[in-house]
């Protein structure tokens, strides 16, 4: 399939490579010509312009925010450039309402939208082993999914309106954000009563809580071990601060959303931004005046 | 081995049928005679007192909370029977205080003490599954590990002082309140984005949630099955209630054990409380004027 | 002095005919004409577009909301109507960000800019006995004085950057929301101890808290009257996000602020956002499942 | 009259005073001599028990908390040498199953039971210029309401049932905590914006808040004046303590209560316990990264 990818960050690059070695013939934009010169010696060919990228019969688009997909695919004139008929998957986490007002706006011009959200850390995204959340019209994903075959292993769809894969995006995050700090509140009350982290997530993440979330989590926090992030604590509050927003509109109460946005807060106050999510534990130690965070 | 077993009910009937399984000799006891009639059938000899099943090398305890240890070991005289060179091995949920007040008397008169609560609903302790969290002198826990092991699939040991198994298991069912919270949050939001719940359970709980809590507990939200109870959102309540008392004498705060006592308490006040704790979920969906709960 | 003044709404009438009773030339401006008949029948001028009201050394403006804000005053082109050397006072509730906004477009052209939001409901307004909290540099203040004194009984001054008027104008109803909320808490309480709301918010009224939010408020809570609002729940909601949103750029834990939220959100669900603020009291009482609220 | 005082604490020595010079016999007694001596000189006799100070027609105590009422008025035998048609007047703060349990004894043994928690602080108190929030019988009450006027500048009333005082008394001290912590909040938001905490707080508490909670409070917050405590965080903590456990067993969700309680375990973890409860500021700036406190 003639496809564009937009976007080759530490997710994106891992994706194009998978969608090269399946047989496509991918075309590449990044914004620093650097990050595309390892797709290009796969067998990738090279946009001169974000545009560019959209000639073909899908673009994948993998930036990393709101203002990310604003600046290059609406400002720079992307989405003006595809061609009817062809399909955009936008696989970014981004807010419902630019999800929504890109469903309109390809709506509009006879564009197909799927909105392919993903879970899974840049290894698993080279492995081509990602988990795709999909929305959009039945035949627009029919038409792509030999494109998700390649990056994921297995598209679990919900629904017709593209936006509603965001949303699952998001609230995916946000359970991901509960389950840090229900270990980091765990661990300080344990810390007082003397049972050390360690022994403690050993078990629960071989138990009930046998799951990649608290396997990959809990080992960084009995680890103490923040940095380099997998996963950035302001990245995290960013996607909670989508759920806050959507959950404002919507009138949904979310304590447990609201517990995280000011814990984070706390976080980025001291400057701890750029550490993994998991140094939530180490707001949940201080409060307490406990372990190393004192 | 020979070993006295008190507390037949859902769960205790299930382990001291595994214990006689096993070829140990048991001589059971519970409140109403009645529940130990199964056991007998099956083996075990009955006492006509608490007192009389504390004769053996080892006491096996499974009450329900707090009242009931107190009521049936410590009034009743069982504590007081228990020969030095005995060991004791309290499996129930209870509080801090009263564990460090049973380690206390058992130690000044020359009995081992093993706190032994475990984790697993009845079907698993019925077919010796349960995981088991125990802690006390080391000495101690090898002579009932013969006990243990038919009795669970593993034992996960926290050191030489009985309540910190206790405090292990408060901080494993606060874990697991907050994991069913954040699923009735997701869900509530979701639900105002027009997303089913189940698309979204079934999904989570297959990739990055794929553990036994959030299958479980999943089903049970999807389904909108609060009833019958597995484990009751009043019994989740005591112990969210266990856990912020022994966070408030070591000054701990635990923001999220907060929202989940007033979650469990705006239940407990429509008579929820019987139902299970899953029914977290109406809770949310209530406050947000949402779905069959509003 | 000549001065515009647009916007007559609830508080914007009464101020206005303040400034004509104390002798100053006024030219209004209001979205309906309607508004502005009885201003001109005191002896205010009408404009005929709100550029027309912008022409004097002079123009307070007294609108909604941020939209009302930028669609009347930078779409319509006030702001590039009024001469270097004129003052701008903008007295309305608006965001950190577009306070800040206002602030440079003005510096750029010349023109003076206060932000002097103002505390009082429409019947202080009308007795120009609002208090002001004015910030701006200090010769621009001193230049629209005599108008400040003819709206208000004290003008607060918090120094030279605009902005920060509207960060106490948003800290103030901050703390006017929480002791609504504190009263509402206070009484599901006591409802379930037997002791009516009317006995304790009287005593509280009179003693310890004896000051207007307290009286108030009080009142309206303990005689569930709220209706017609006197301040809406849904303004209150989102002057709390406006703060949460501030204190979210600013790293600024504010979890009174994230509770206020939620349950304002509860009500807004509920149909509830055009009752007065105090309806708060009947969020806490459905919550504990009591009273009139149940 | 003839009445017993127990308790010569820096609350219950200005009282005793008090009713000293309004002309009453009053037998005192404290647990340390030195602190009686003061009213001895004032014409006061000394009691060399507590039950001594019991013979009298009224007997009034002030004690700190449920622990000093257990141990100087029921273990010692206090409340057995009550006479029939004695009236038992408590000022102190306590919980409301201690009240509970002092009112079915008292009612037992026909002995007049008032609970009287106080609203003031130590120099109110020996001005005789407390509010006295009184529960009981109405003819107890009345029998020594001459007393009560002695010490108060008024008396409300909140029925039959003794508990209700103590109920209205901990749902005062609740909205107290809720002022401070709204107030700490507000100034660590106002910080970000460089608003000086000074300012903001004189101009609230001149205005819409001008009461003495906000005075005082604000005083103590502007100043950075959290030593020598008037009102000890700890004791708010326990307070706070009480408002939860009454609410927990009637089923009322109290979010702000919730967050009180998780500050003042963060005050509480770094030794904050002794400083004012204004030192709630301390834990705001703190978390915010903000002023003296970061």
């Amino acid at each position: 399939m003639d496809v564009g990818f937009i976007g080759l960050g530490a997710m994106g690059a891992g994706m194009a490579a998978n969608l090269v070695k399946a047989g496509h013939r991918v075309t590449v934009w990044n914004r620093s010509s650097s990050g595309s010169d390892r797709l290009v010696a796969l067998g990738a060919e090279r946009a001169a312009t974000p545009a560019q990228a959209a000639s073909g019969a899908a673009l994948i688009s993998m930036l990393s925010n709101d203002a990310a997909v604003r600046a290059v695919l609406i400002d720079d004139g992307v989405v003006e450039r595809l061609t009817p008929g062809a399909v955009h998957v936008n696989m970014a986490t981004i807010s419902l309402d630019l999800a929504k007002e890109l469903a309109a706006t390809h709506r509009r011009r006879g564009v197909g939208y799927v909105a392919a959200p993903v879970m899974g850390r840049p290894d698993v995204a080279a492995a081509g082993q990602l988990n795709i959340l999909a929305a959009g019209a039945a035949g627009d994903i029919e038409r792509v999914q030999p494109l998700l075959d390649a990056l994921g292993q297995k598209t679990w769809r919900f629904g017709d309106e593209p936006e509603r894969a965001n949303a699952v995006k998001l609230a995916a995050n946000f359970m991901l954000a509960c389950a840090v700090e229900s270990m980091a509140e765990a661990i300080a009350f344990l810390s007082a009563q003397d049972v050390p982290a360690t022994a403690f997530l050993d078990m629960i993440a071989n138990t009930a809580f046998a799951a990649p979330v608290y396997k990959g989590y809990g080992r960084l926090i009995a680890e103490e071990r923040y940095s380099p992030p997998g996963f950035k604590l302001s990245l995290g509050g960013k996607d909670v601060g989508l759920v806050l927003e959507a959950a404002d509109k919507a009138y949904v109460p979310m304590p447990f959303a609201s517990v995280l946005r000011d814990n984070i807060l706390d976080a980025m106050a001291r400057g701890e931004g750029d550490l993994d999510l998991a140094a939530l534990a180490k707001v949940a130690l201080r409060r307490a005046a406990r372990g190393q965070a004192r």
